[in-house]
């Protein structure tokens, strides 16, 4: 199967697996606000990324579709928290309007914790085993105060460096942390090595450094605060590129049908052409 | 050991759980909005009433420690989201500034989201069992839309009716849930009976709703939107508070050595005179 198709295939397995989950809701706008953040067309990467680590490893089982359902909900939780007005003050979202500017704030920010402490509970229904403990655990330690929340919290900061440090810190933290939960936490759960998982590490480091470098390339004409072509000049994010995804392709190699991973990371360097 | 000894206990024993799990944290101001909310020196009536639950099962290991830790975490979250100007828009909690008015509504958001996932950080840490594998998801189940949540959510809708059926089930959402948690949940780790558990949800409901009846009698003065006083008048919330706290002792009744519950159903009591 292609790189489309398989991305498409993904796709559709997820978006099935979110209304399931969604379905039962009670009627109430906090309700109507969750899945409208989380049923909104996004790529659905990250739960993509899960299903294919979990296939390096010939696993795949209701867990795994856990894993990439709350992946899929930490990421929306953590936009829809972005967007607020004391945060980003984003009103669009996707070419739609922001989940406060549709629901209002109040209900952006219970929609936002509910979609947390939905993740939670996903991860935590059903079957459990010693390995899909230290995985799930992996999970919010890469979205807290040493991963997502903690990019985050440097991000806030008015008077943060804007030096090359502090980026790699807040893209390491804000954008690579929970491609290391789709990755890594698979691979733990799936029974990795050690070597396994820091292959993956490694993967997931430069992958998402890559992603948000090619963001930053396709935004380089608009005024940012803190952004590799700002640093770094539009050719020299551009080398930068492509050492990441170089980086990130030998780190997959080393397995087997490693083919879906490779072809991402070379779509990754079309996105800013 | 008398009532205000064993809560004087339990109280220092929950203090230094959390100042050793705020310690090693790194310097923001984020994490100092989170150490600022959760050291606050609150009751701590949550943890104490996992600790006294886990003695009534004769059980105290770390993974009660955590179950308490934890609940205080989401318990102070979602004070912290509260008192957010989009929300009840509050400027002082215990006599302090709230939490955003210190430190400002982006710190605040993140440091509600931060103590969220500390409290599942917190509660994956380590050892697990069946058994406590689903107490945390019963925790979880409880701070979520079917909980906590979908109170708030119910809580600020403009147009919720005004009527006891409305203020039962917000009660019963906004205050009991997370008793619901620390006496069940605990309950479920501490391998007790059905009954057992029935015997704890029947005594965390009642003493939910007999705590939020006490507090709506010492605010009897203050107008508010949706209150026991205001519904049934100030004698008629006394006689409401009379039988969920007279349902409540009979229920834990049904336990030895339960004389701590007791006395802290009697001690809600006097809070109003």
């Amino acid at each position: 199967m292609d790189f489309n198709q398989t991305l498409r295939q993904n796709n559709l397995r997820v978006e099935k697996l979110l209304e399931n989950t969604t379905n039962g809701f009670a009627k109430n706008d906090v309700n109507d606000a969750v899945k409208y953040s989380l049923l909104d067309g996004g790529k659905r990467l990250r739960p993509c990324l899960v299903f294919e680590t979990a296939k390096l490893f010939g696993v795949d089982d209701k867990n795994i579709e856990k894993i990439a359902v709350a992946i899929e909900m930490i990421h929306t939780y953590s936009l829809v928290h972005d967007d607020l007005p004391c945060m980003d003050d984003d009103d669009f979202r996707r070419g739609k309007p922001s989940c406060h500017k549709k629901f209002g704030e109040a209900n952006a920010v219970l929609a936002g914790d509910a979609l947390l402490n939905l993740a939670c509970e996903t991860l935590l229904d059903g079957e459990y085993s010693q390995s899909y403990f230290r995985a799930i655990k992996y999970i919010f330690d890469c979205s807290g105060i040493c991963g997502i929340i903690g990019g985050q919290a440097v991000d806030i900061c008015p008077d943060k460096q804007k030096d090359f440090e502090t980026l790699d810190f807040l893209t390491e933290n804000k954008t690579a942390k929970l491609i290391f939960a789709c990755t890594v936490a698979t691979a733990i759960y799936c029974g990795a090595t050690t070597e396994q998982q820091e292959n993956l590490a490694v993967f997931a480091e430069n992958f998402g450094k890559a992603f948000q470098v090619a963001d930053d390339l396709l935004d380089a004409d608009i005024d940012q605060n803190l952004s590799y072509t700002n640093l770094l000049g539009v050719d020299g994010a551009k080398k930068q590129l492509n050492e990441y995804t170089q980086t990130a392709i030998d780190s997959i190699k080393r397995f087997k049908n490693a083919d879906f991973f490779v072809e991402l990371c070379k779509f990754n360097l079309t996105r800013n052409h």
